[in-house]
Formats: C-alpha cells, structure tokens, sequence
C-alpha cells in the first residue's frame, strides 16, 4: 500500500468509526432527556450491540498494523502523527479485551443508569449497591486486560488526567486542604449574608423562560450549533463543532441553581464548539483531558459567572423575570448572596470556596473501592462519615449523600478529582486571561464572546493536539501549580467576609 | 446448516438489523426535534453511511440464500413463514440497488429535508424545486432496478397500501368526489357556526399545559413508554412496544389545532404499542399498511376526538386553562365550531368533510410527476389550480400552499392517498366497535382505554401478521367499501347543518 493509500484508508477508517461514535452519542442523549424509560431494555440491548460493532472496529488488527505502518512512515504531518497516537493509545487499552464482555459492560453501564436513577429518587442506596459491585468487577476485570503494572486506581486517573496518579493528587489535595481547612473554618465563624430570597418559590417555567429569553443569548448559546434540554444531571455531550448538547435542571426552590449549572455546562459546550473544524469526526476533536474540560465550564461558572461584573449585565434581567422575590434585593446583596460560603451536602450547589472539599470526599473513597480490601458494602456510612469529617455536615439522606452524582452509575471511577484539578487549571488561566483582556469591562458590556474566544485562541482551538501541561504553559506561560487558585480563593472570600 | 442454527442466525440478523433501524430512528427523531440545524452536514453524511451498512445487511446474499432455505424447509410456524416473506420482500425491492446509489439517496433526504424546512419558512417553492427534481429522478432511478412491469407510481403506491393502485386509487376518489362535491356545495351554502372564538389569541404555553395535564393523560398516553416534543411537522415514529414518540405544533391562533393533532399522533402511537409484544424488533411489529395507520390516527382524530362525548369529558377543563377565550361558549357551540366545513388551504387543518378533497390534489400532482412527461417546473401553479378546482379556495402563498406538506422532502410520493383510504377504513372500524362498545359512554367517563383496547383486540396486536384487506374482514366481517364512510360524512354533515 502507498502511504497515500494508507491515509485513504485510514480516513475511512476515521469516518467510520465516527459514524458509530455519533449514533451512540445521539442515542445516549436521547436516553438521559426523553427517551420512554420502559423501552431501555430494548435500546440498551442494540445499543450494547452497536458499541460492540465499533469496539470491532477500534480493535481491527488490521487498522492496528496501518498505524504501526504510518507511524514508520516518514510522510505525516506532526498533526497526523499526534492523531495516530492517540488512536494507538486508546487501542492498545482496550485490544485484549474479549468483545463480548466489552458488550457487556455496555449493556451493564446502560441498566446501572436506570438503577442509579430510581435509587436516588427513592433515596436508597441498598438499591444501587449491588450494580455498584457489578460495577466495579466489571472495571477490575477490564484493566486486568491491560497488563499494567500500575494499580487499577492509577490507571483510572490517568484515562481521565494523563500523567495523574494518587501520588500526585495526595499531594494536590493536601495543599488545598492546608490551605483552605483554616479559611472554611474562619468564614464558617464570620457572619453570614442573608441567602434566603434566593430559596423563595421560584417557577420553573419562569427561570425556563430568562434561561432561554436572556441567559443563553447572552452567553452566546446559539441555536444553530446548540441546543439545551432538561435532566436529572446536567451534562454536556457533542457530535461535531456545530452539534452540542447541555442539559440543566430547574430548582423551584433555588434560583440560581439552574443559571450555575447552565453557565457550567455551556462552558464545556464552548470548548467543543471552538476546537479546530478540522477535526471534526477525529479523536482531535475531542477536549484534551477530563481536568483541563472541568476547568473551561468551572472558569465560566465561577471565575466569569459569580463575577460582579458578570451580573451588572443580567441581574436588572433577572428582577424583571421575578419581581417579586428579587425587585428589592440589592445587586450588592445578591451578589453576597450567590457567593455565600457555607459548607453543604450537594456537590453541584455549593459554593467555590467549600466546593474542593467535596472531591476529596469521593477521591478517597474511590481509592479505598479499589484497594486490595475495598468493598461498596454500606458505602453510604463512609460517604457520611467523610462528609462530616471535610465538610462538618450531617447527611440526611442518600439522594443528598452517596446518590447525588450520576459518574459511577456508568463506571467512571477517577474522574471526580479533575473537578477540583479544572478549578485550579481555571485560576491559573483567568490570571492570564486577566492580563490580555478587561475581562470585567468585557462580561459588563455583554462582550461574553471575547472572553470565550481568548480561551479559544489559547485553549480550545487545540482539542487534543498538544497534552494538558503544554496548554497550561503555552497559554500561561508557567506550569501548573495549585498556589494560584487556592491565593485567588483566600483573597476573595477573606475580602467579601471581612476577615482581615 | 440444521434448522435450528438457521433460525438462530435468523434471530442473531433480526437483531443486528434491529439495532442499526433503531439507531437511525433515534437520529432521525433527533434531526426533526432538537438537532442544532448547522450540523446537520456532519450528522446527516454519518446517517447516510449507518444506512449503508444496513443496507448491506438488508441485501446480503448469505441472508438472501438463509430466506430461501429457511421458506423450503418444512419447520416453520405460520408466523415464522409470514414474517421471512415479508422480509424477503423489502429485500426484493432493494436487492439490485448500488449501495453507494442508497447511500447517496439517504444523504439527498436529509438534505432535502432541510431545503425544504427553510423553503417553507421563505414561503419560496423556487428554493425547494431543485431539490424536488433532485428526489424524482432519485426515486425514478431507484425503481428501475426493480424490473417491474408496473408503473413506478403503481409500485410506489403498492409500497405504502400493498394491493392498490391507480386503477383503483381512481375509482375510489370518483366515489368521494362524486358524493362529497355536492354535499361540500350545499354546506357551503348554509348559515355557519361562528368559528371565531377558536382563533382569538391562546398562548402556546397554556397550550402546552392543556395538553400535558389534561389531554394526554386523558388519552392514556403514558411517559413510561411515550413522550411527546414540539416540530415543524408532527409526526409518530417507534423504536419498540415501549418507546413511541410523537409531535406537536402550537399555533397561537388556533386552539384546537395543536388537540387534534395530539389526538391523530398517538393514535398511530397506540397502534404500535399495542402490537404483539413479541414482534418487537422484527418487521412484523410495524403497522400494515399506510392506509391502516392512518385510519387509526384519523378515527382518533375525528370519529372519537370530534364527537361530542370526547368533549363532555374534556370542555370544562379546557375552559379552565382558557376562561377568557372560552367560558361564556357552550360545548354545543364548541362542538359545531371544531365540526365546522369550509374549504381551506391547510390539509392538516382541514374539517373531517373538506379533507378528503385535499387528497387528489396531491395525488393527481403526483401522478402527472411520474408520468411520462411529469415535470416539477412551476408546480406551484398546478398545485394552486388544483386547490381552486376542488375546494375553491385561492392559494395566497407557497408557504400555505405546495410547500405546506413534509412528505415530498423524503421522496415519500405516492403516501397521500392512504389518508383518504385511511379515514375510509376509520368508517367502517367505528360502525364495528358501536356494535360491541358504548362509545360515548366511555369517552365521557374517561374510560377512552377501552376503545383503544377493542383497535388492540382487533387490529393493533397483529402487526404485520395478516394483511390489510384480512384485518378489515376479522374486525368488520366484511369487505371494506367506501360508502359506509361516505354514508357517515353525509349524516353527519346534514344533520350539524340542517340541510334537510
């Protein structure tokens, strides 16, 4: 074969599998929004079958041997040869596995959903502890495949944050709990703002309507490329540059919720959207790495979106869609309000400065679920005891304990700790961003856009073509180091709670 | 091969097959709802190749020669027979077609789609005929290689109503014409119910309210196995017993329009979730025939939904979500104004006596298309004569007139004409369930299930299993025949207009 032939048939190769890539995704959005839940036996089942179709295809010695062969070759683009790698890579971890237990975990990934889903709404974490089992043999047994003499754990956190392994994120996680303990304490002891006009009655049809009417245009949120629907768990999924998906979800007792969680989500919509069109349909496409996506939507919820300058532009909107619970609410009491400091029980409500003691909660139960002796048996005593110890609050039940989040109903263990590594990413970027841009002026004049294009030009454009830590460096000018975030969060809460 | 390892390498087909359908179904539901439009190059190009590869599966000469066997050996259970022919017969059709010609003609429908959404939002048939021209001489291609003796309009219409054609397409409509021109004359000529009330101003979101509160409930459609979202065009599709999806449109302007078609949608829903459970991912799980489906759409619609007993249970509580527009008007004025006759340009909208007329417009158009000399230059003109010659009404706009149905713009020609035939079988379907039913009483005490459950008992559950023609026979014990329908509209229109 020529080498022009072998890059035809990899092309082909490429579009295939990106087809299946694209029917998986759409099917599985369309479960996690509206799909009729008595037909997920049947979807699941032919979904499990369609990922097996392009786990055949991802696993083709065939395709293996074309990769070797370009990779030889010395007719590619740096470009193509990144690209090819990381095909390879993500080919080399699942080769071994048998196809059909790879369906299976497919098929074991779609009905945990359900389970994990009727579970939180029933509040009972005895009912999702046996699929958790299930869960969690089945990943033992997909990285016994691999024959890595790292730990399963390890490997884990490294698919989500290549280069990341529990040394480093001990390390990391002490640093922010050294530092942040003390200040959480200290702002526990100051006096609180008033929150409690923001948990009025708020209709959801109503805070629908500002997301939609106001919210979204303003964040640049453009129907022709995105489309925002509703869900138990917010999320963000994509098929191409002009094909993303957020979904949110409306607290009729917390009005900003919703807005957190839909500037959250579009975040990560943004990255998808503003990657290199020519990537579209290639693993390049994709965001380079779990921390590094966490750090776009969390730099937009909280480093753009609980700015003051940021509500200067919506917060008159906002009285408008509720004049009643909000037209004699100050801008200044409301933005006390939204950045309120109080240590709570629900990872995705609460605040910037207790969010990060959330993670460590779920990484170090994690690791305990993956040690020589771990067992998810009365799981829902150790998240208790965890909370309490990081966070000093009583959990009352599991829909607010152990059943909050969605990620280990599908098997994603490892990848909670990017949440806080993307918050650190984020201070770090907003440091740089702040020396190119008046980011205030930018976010009071609705010039949103201009921040999200300084984040393409510096991060998103790139999709996978450089790692993590040359993004950082390109886009900073330094490497990653945690100071930065935990410096910005003891300056701004010392300064809102009056502590000095 | 031993019979048994034949089926079994049938089923394993079947399921394979199954999964790619429901695949494209999901995507194809996605495109027609929430899809962000500009990516729809990059989704559409993928649908096209994940057709393909059914295609391939579809006319594999392996499975073609397993058809074969498995019909000529003797250990077949009727349905196993009947449910092998039918597929033998779809490959049939597509059996001698270039797989990179169907794939070419997917991507030309989803494209045509778009064309023709944006054509109809510019009210411009100029924009939509190149694309028109595009999909006859698509389809014109694609029959040829079947090797008929018939016209490829015959072949067409057999596709949708197997058994009819134009010889007899034609002596049907000169019945109906023949007895519902005059009659549609006379109620011209009588005094009319005011109708107005029905188009003052009814917000699409208190619509929407209406709908999800109280209509769907009341029709039993249930969001365990049915969900229902908002499109241009409304319409049903399935992918299993368990998960049927349908549309709606509000418009501000008409109360009852966005109902009715509620109504019309889940009535093809309830048609496929009441077939054999068994059936599910086989062909034998689809409804028969066109015709068959809409006769259950439509004799929801308007033999049930526009009775006065429908609205005994319903007109108080949709004067409770409208008081404004609707509590000083009396369900006897209600009912003469949604049974209102006068000609208009909107089949969609049309009154159950005027609508049959707006079939031979289309069908006569779609003959003259694939005669020998059939041209799409300036169809809007034809269209428009047509429209004066059988209803009289002046078409102001393409938007309203040509370019007002979707079918065209998937290459679906030769459809049309099963909404006629359809609301005929309605006729004879209602007098049959009368004789073993109290219809009123069960649509003013809410028991609405049991007249879907008498459509399950002797039309629905089948499916595929028996023929149109034989469906008729088992639920009428007769032959269908047009007149009871034609004896029905004249009842009832003499009788809401006083015409003797």
């Amino acid at each position: 074969m020529t080498l022009e032939e072998m890059k035809q048939k990899f092309q082909d190769w490429k579009f295939a599998t990106s087809a299946y890539q694209m029917a998986i995704t759409i099917i599985s959005i369309d479960k996690l929004t509206v799909a009729p839940p008595a037909g997920a036996a049947y979807r699941d089942a032919r979904e499990a079958y369609l990922s097996g179709e392009l786990f055949s295809m991802e696993t083709d010695p065939e395709i293996a041997e074309l990769f070797r062969n370009l990779l030889a070759s010395d007719g590619l683009t740096q470009t193509e040869r990144r690209e090819i790698e990381l095909y390879q890579k993500e080919m080399n971890h699942i080769l071994s596995i048998p196809k059909q237990e790879y369906v299976s975990f497919r098929a074991l990934q779609n009905r945990a959903y359900d389970v994990w889903h009727q579970a939180k709404l029933d509040s009972s974490y005895a009912q999702f502890e046996p699929v958790l089992k299930e869960l969690i043999e089945a990943k033992r047994r997909l990285y016994s495949y691999r024959n890595s003499s790292e730990s399963v754990y390890n490997q884990m956190l490294d698919d989500f944050e290549p280069g990341m392994n529990m040394e480093k994120y001990d390390a990391f996680f002490t640093k922010v709990k050294e530092r942040l303990v003390p200040l959480i304490q200290k702002v526990a002891a100051a006096p609180q703002p008033d929150t409690s006009f923001l948990h009025l009655h708020y209709p959801a049809e109503t805070q629908k309507k500002f997301t939609e009417e106001v919210l979204l245009p303003y964040l640049g949120f453009d129907h022709s490329w995105g489309y925002q629907n509703e869900t138990e768990h917010p999320f963000t999924d994509f098929t191409c540059e002009n094909d993303c998906r957020t979904t949110t979800k409306y607290l009729e007792d917390n009005v900003v919720s919703s807005i957190f969680s839909t500037i959250h989500e579009t975040g990560h919509a943004w990255y998808m959207h503003d990657v290199d069109p020519a990537y579209d349909g290639s693993i390049l496409s994709f965001g380079i790495s779990s921390a590094m996506h966490e750090s776009q939507s969390r730099f937009c919820e909280n480093y753009l979106g609980r700015s003051t300058a940021f509500w200067e532009a919506l917060y008159p909107k906002l009285q408008e869609y509720f004049p009643e619970q909000l037209g004699n609410v100050s801008l200044d009491a409301f933005m006390k309000a939204v950045n309120a400091s109080m240590p709570s029980l629900v990872r995705t409500e609460a605040d910037e400065l207790t969010y990060p003691m959330h993670i460590p909660v779920r990484y170090e139960i994690e690791k305990y679920l993956f040690a020589e002796n771990g067992s998810a048996d009365h799981l829902d005593e150790l998240w208790n005891a965890k909370m309490k110890e990081y966070l000093g609050v009583e959990v009352p039940n599991d829909r607010e304990g152990i059943l909050q989040d969605v990620h280990w109903s599908s098997g994603d263990f490892g990848y909670f700790p990017t949440y806080a590594l993307g918050s650190a990413f984020g201070a770090q970027f907003f440091a740089a961003m702040k020396k190119d841009l008046d980011v205030d002026e930018c976010l009071r004049s609705g010039n949103y856009r201009t921040c999200m294009n300084w984040l393409k030009t510096h991060i998103h454009q790139y999709g996978c073509r450089y790692d993590a830590p040359k993004i950082m460096k390109m886009a900073t000018g330094e490497e990653f180091h945690p100071e930065v975030y935990l410096d910005y969060l003891e300056e701004k809460y010392t300064k809102l709670y009056n502590l000095e």
